[in-house]
This record gives structure tokens, C-alpha cells and sequence, in this order.
């Protein structure tokens, strides 16, 4: 059988950059299919009737919907570096950090982002992050998945490089070395693991896209 | 090994009930442990310090937390009676639907009936709605599982009792047969199956519930 594989994406967008960092970790060819957001190709809309938003992995002319899905699906057809644990609990817990960071980790720092920093909104993105900090604590490990990463740091991924951008283009601070130096070190170790190095967007296109979206006039 | 298994729980709730659905269905003999929300026990807040919410499953001492991360790990530890697809793409397919339902279908419906059947909310709980109606009447089976219940159904416990008692109590429509005939189909044959009639609390104790908490005065 044919093995085509096809990801609808933009770059600079840290859901299809988790799709990116799980093809490139298993070492799959693929194409990129680059959309347009604000003209979406008649195939996404047609991939991902629901939610029309991309990453949309298409494999063998099956379409894949939402960031998380999309890498269990990867980790599961594709052998080679896992990206879950094989352990039964250790995976139910990766599931559920990977939960927490969709869910409360990341739109409270969206929030406080968007709000330039407002002092309310960053001590809820500061709550929420502490339980991130918390568990890298306790696990004592270089990566959420010890000595490697997996499925939580790729859920991760925004708070690696895509918060430091917008801390640079907005002159504001959430993600602070001295309030969490577990995550910040997290942060500095994963951006430089390889897979993920070679599908990070250039971090100044980040900074000039917060600046442009979120900057003050 | 002994397989001590407990399950943190309120009765009447559907994320708690798709825990149960999930033990009742691979006949696993479980104790239920009866949490207070207004008084939560030391080992809930123990078990979940990030969410503090039930249903908090421990198996041998290990916790796990989120209805859907508990129903993955049942089906991946005990085996019988398969609750997600073998097949890597049909399993891809039902987490999309189980993440749909979550994320887009329940909120939609939970402000439905919390604003009455206000027009406006019911009309975007039925565009919600629509994409599960549209997705059973293509499968053209029973259940979103094909002949027997798979991890969607269970994800959309909510739809196949509670929205029922709701309308019953505060005299509204939201899953009218008329506009969901797949979905009021699939409503009668899901809580007909026996490990789900097995977990589903009394409808009249739901209906009692909906009056004290959303009915008018």
C-alpha cells in the first residue's frame, strides 16, 4: 500500500507544529499542504466539516482531525521513537497532562497574553502553570516524559517558544525564570531536542505576529 | 497482584456514569466511593489537587483522573467486551468524536438548558447536535459504535438521559425527535443496553435535580 501522507497546516501555528514534531520524531515523509485561513481549501473543509480548522493529517486518504488525535494516531501506525508510554497508568497520565494543558494551562496563558499582561490574568496563567511546574518537580526528569519527550511536552509546545515570543513583542512577563525555573529549563531542553528544532517556526515571525495581533497601536 | 478497584463518584453524574458504563461493561467489580461535593473527601482533593472533580478511578493505589482518560484505561487494561476500535484509524475517529461531544456538543446543550431554552441557545446546541445527527444517519448503525456501544457513546451519556429530564423539567425542547431522529433512536437503543441501563441513576431523580437547580421559581 501506497503510505501518503499529506498535513494541511500554517506555520507559525503550535497545534499543527505538535503534527509537525510527532511526523518528524518517527521520521515520516510528508507534504505540506499549506491553507489559507481566511480563503480554507475546498479539501479542509471538506477533511474537518466540524471544526474547519487545521492541522488536518491525511493519511492514505484518511483524514485526521485535532492536534492530540492526530499524534496518538501517529504514535500508533508508525513504530519507531514512541511518543506514548506503552505502560497502561503512565500513558492514562500522559492523557491527562496533556488534558490539563489543552484545557486550563493553555487558555489562561492565552488570556493573560491577550490581556498585555492585566495582573489578574497572569496570576491565573500563573496558578495554572504551577501544576505544570509541580509535576516536572516531582518527576525530577529533564522531559514531562523523563529522559525523552512525549506526548505532554509535544501538548506543551506553545509554552516553549510561542509565550517567549509574545513576552518579547508585548514587553510583558508570564512565564518567569525565578517563579518557574523547572519549566523554564523544560522549555530551553526542549527547543533544542532535534525533532522539535527542525519544526519550530523562526522565533522572530512569532514576535512580529503577537506584536501585529495583540501589540498596543 | 490484587486488583483493588475504586471509583470516586456522585451519583446523577454523567462524566461519573461513563466511568461506571465503562466497569459495568467489562464486569468489573469496583467499589464505589460517594463523594460530597460541597465537603469533598481529603483523598478527592489528594487524587485530583488539579481539578478536585469527580470521577477519580484508583486501581491498586494509582489515581486517575477525566471520564475519558478512565474509560481509555479500562479498555486498554481489562480486556472483554472492546470499548475503542482495534483498527488505528477507526480509534483516531472515535476519540475526534468522544473530543466533538466534549468540547462542542455538550457545552452548546448545558447553556440551552440553563437559559431555559432561550431560541438563540437552543438554536446553536441543534448546529452542535446536527454534526452528531449527521454522523450517525452516515454510519447508517446503531450505535456511533456500529452494532454495539463504543467510547462516543458513552461520550454522549449526557444526551441519551439528562437532556431528556431537563426538558421534562422545565418544559422546553432541545433534542426534538422531529429535527434528531438518529439521535432520539440512538437515545432509546443506548440506555436500553444492559451495562448502561445497569449505571444510569433514576430519570425522576434527574428531573428533581433539573427543578431545584435550573427551574424557575
Amino acid at each position: 500500500m501506497a503510505n501518503e501522507v499529506k498535513l494541511h497546516g500554517v506555520t507559525g501555528s503550535p497545534f499543527v507544529c505538535r503534527a509537525v514534531i510527532a511526523l518528524n520524531l518517527k521520521e515520516i515523509k510528508y507534504e505540506f499542504v499549506a491553507e489559507d485561513l481566511s480563503n480554507k481549501s475546498a479539501d479542509l473543509l471538506k477533511y474537518n466539516p466540524v471544526y474547519k480548522k487545521v492541522p488536518v493529517l491525511v493519511h492514505n486518504g484518511n483524514p485526521i482531525s485535532e492536534s492530540l488525535v492526530i499524534v496518538e494516531y501517529i504514535d500508533e501506525v508508525w513504530k519507531g521513537v514512541p511518543i506514548l508510554p506503552q505502560d497502561a497508568y503512565e500513558k492514562a497520565q500522559a492523557r491527562f497532562w496533556a488534558k490539563v494543558i489543552d484545557d486550563k494551562c493553555l487558555p489562561a496563558v492565552f488570556k493573560a497574553i491577550a490581556s498585555h499582561g492585566e495582573e489578574q490574568a497572569v496570576a491565573e496563567a500563573h496558578e495554572a502553570l504551577q501544576f505544570l511546574e509541580n509535576e516536572l518537580k516531582v518527576k525530577g526528569s529533564k522531559f514531562f516524559g523523563g529522559d525523552n519527550i512525549n506526548l505532554v511536552d509535544i501538548s506543551a509546545t506553545f509554552l516553549a517558544l510561542w509565550v517567549g515570543a509574545a513576552e518579547e513583542a508585548l514587553g510583558i512577563e508570564v512565564l518567569s525564570k525565578h517563579k518557574f525555573p523547572k519549566l523554564t529549563e523544560w522549555s530551553d531542553n526542549y527547543v533544542n531536542c532535534q525533532a522539535v528544532k527542525d519544526s519550530l517556526p523562526p522565533k522572530e515571525n512569532l514576535v512580529a505576529f503577537f506584536k501585529k495581533r495583540f501589540g498596543k497601536a
